[in-house]
C-alpha cells in the first residue's frame, strides 16, 4: 500500500486508528480459552468487530512470541486473516528489529515475503545497513523508532548532541538519506505531544505511528493539534483501551464501542481535511 | 550459568570462542537439503563437531524467523539441543530485542521462560524500562548493544554529545545503573578494535560479546590486545567462517578444523590466565 492509498482509506472511513493486537493470552477472556487457538479466535473476533473503524493493524511480535511455535502460528494466521479479509487495512509488523545488513536482510525477508505485512518498526540504534535492507521491498514501509512513548526514552533519545540536536532528532535527519516519506514513517510516542510540532519540522510530511494514546496516557487532541498534516500524517494506535475493554462474552462488541468513541474524535479532526 | 562458571569453562576448554548459528538454508549442503529439517540437521551436526572447543553458541532468530514456523521450530529444537546434550555451553539468543517495559516481558518470557536461553541481546534505544524486564531472571544475563561491528555504528553510536561522551559511551554509563557485571555485557564489534581500549575504562569487568571476526574482518589479536580483562571478559563470535567453511559432505570437519585453528589461537591468549 502506498501513502495516497493509505490517506484515502482514512478519509474514506474518517479514521486514522490502528489497532494494536497485543494479545496476551492471560488477558484472554475465559470464554475463548477452550478454543483451539484462543489468540487467534480472540484476534479475529477482535477484527471482524473494529475493521469497520481503522484502518490499520498493529500486532506486536513479542506476544506471539513469548508462547513459541504455538504463538507464531497464531501470529501468521492472524496477518493472513487480515490480509485476505480486509485487504485495505495496513498491517504493521511491531517487531523493532535492526541488525548488521545480512541480517536485517532475514527479518525483512521474515516481515514482506513470509508474512506480508505492510510495514515493520525498525530500531535505527545500528544505522544506516541494519535499516536499508528493508527499503528494498516495493510499497513497503519502514517505521523507525524516533521518539518512543516509554519513560526510558529519556535514557538515550533525548540525549543532546554536541551540534545541540538531540538523538530523535539526529536519528529523523540523517534517516531521510536513506528513504523518503513514500517508504519510512516515525515512531513517536503520543505520550510526548507537545513535542509533534519540533518533530514536524525535520518530517512534515511523513506519517508518524503514535502509540500511548489510552494506556499509556497520551492525549489525542495533542497529537492532532501539534502533529496533523494536510495527508493527515498520523497513525494513532490504541491496543489494551480497545481490546481488553472488555472480559467478559461481550468482548468484541465492547472492543467495537471503545473503538467508535476514538473513530467519532478522529472523524472531527478530519473534518478540515475531507 | 554465573559468571565464574563462564570463566571456569573457559579455562576448561582454553577457548572463549562463540559459534554464531546465522544458519541460511541458501547455503546448506546441498547433502542435507532433503532431511526432513535442513537447518536443524545442519546446527546439530556442526554442534557435535564444534562443541569441544567453543563455550557458547549465539544463533541469530533472524535467519530462523525467515522461514516462518519451519524456521522456529528448528530454532527451539537446537536450543533444546544444546541445552541437554552439551549443558555447560552459554547460550545466547541474538535477537537484538526491546520494547516498551509490558511488551519486553514478553520478549523476556519467550527468550528465558520459553527457549531457556543463558543470555539475549537487547537494543538500548528505548531505555532503562525496555531492557530490565530482562534482569528479573535469575542467572540469565542480558547483552546491551554498545558498539555494534557494521559500518552503521558510526551513525548513531557515536555521534558525539554535548557531555563529549559519543553515544556508546553513554549506553555503557548509564546502563551499568541497572545491572552489574553479573547480569550485563556488552556487545562491542571486533573491526573497532583500537575501540576496546576506551571501552574498558567504562566497562573493566564486565564480559563483551565481540562479532565482526571471521567474515566481517576484525582482528582477534587487537581485541585481545585491548579488551582482554583477568576474568577473559571476552566471548569472540564466529558465525560465516566457521559454519560455512566447507559445503560439501565434510562441512562438519571442516568447520571443526577452522574452529580449531582460532581455539588454538585463543589458547595461547589465555595462558596469562590458566
Amino acid at each position: 500500500m502506498d501513502k495516497q492509498q493509505l490517506f484515502e482509506n482514512i478519509k474514506k472511513k474518517k479514521s486514522f486508528l490502528c489497532v494494536g493486537l497485543d494479545t496476551d493470552i492471560k488477558k484472554i477472556p475465559p470464554a475463548l480459552q477452550d478454543a483451539e487457538d484462543p489468540v487467534y479466535a480472540f484476534n479475529t473476533a477482535i477484527i471482524d468487530a473494529t475493521a469497520k473503524y481503522c484502518v490499520a493493524y498493529k500486532p506486536n511480535t513479542a506476544f506471539y512470541e513469548s508462547l513459541g511455535l504455538q504463538g507464531m502460528k497464531a501470529l501468521e494466521k492472524t496477518v493472513e486473516y487480515i490480509r485476505v479479509k480486509y485487504p485495505d487495512q495496513f498491517i504493521i509488523l511491531d517487531a523493532k528489529r535492526g541488525d548488521i545488513g545480512n541480517t536485517s536482510e532475514m527479518y525483512a525477508e521474515s516481515a514482506f515475503g513470509h508474512l506480508k505485512a505492510n510495514a515493520v518498526t525498525v530500531a535505527p540504534y545500528m544505522g544506516e545497513d541494519s535499516v536499508t535492507p528493508f527499503l528494498k521491498y516495493k510499497n513497503k514501509w519502514v517505521i523507525l523508532l524516533a521518539l518512543t512513548s516509554n519513560k526510558g526514552s529519556a535514557d538515550f533519545q533525548m540525549t543532546e548532541g554536541k551540534n545541540g540536536e538531540r538523538l530523535f532528532e539526529t536519528v529523523l535527519k540523517k534517516s531521510q538519506e536513506w528513504a523518503t516519506n513514500e517508504q519510512m514513517m516515525y515512531v513517536v510516542g503520543a505520550t510526548q505531544g507537545e513535542m509533534f510540532a519540533e518533530i514536524r519540522r525535520y518530517v512534515p510530511n511523513h506519517f508518524l505511528l503514535v502509540p500511548g494514546v489510552g494506556a499509556q496516557g497520551g492525549s489525542l487532541a495533542d497529537v492532532v493539534r501539534y502533529g496533523m498534516n494536510s495527508q493527515c500524517g498520523l497513525l494513532v494506535n490504541s491496543s489494551r483501551a480497545i481490546i481488553y475493554a472488555d472480559n467478559s462474552d461481550n468482548f468484541a462488541f465492547a472492543a467495537a464501542d471503545e473503538e467508535k468513541k476514538i473513530q467519532a474524535e478522529m472523524a472531527g479532526y478530519l473534518e478540515p481535511l475531507l
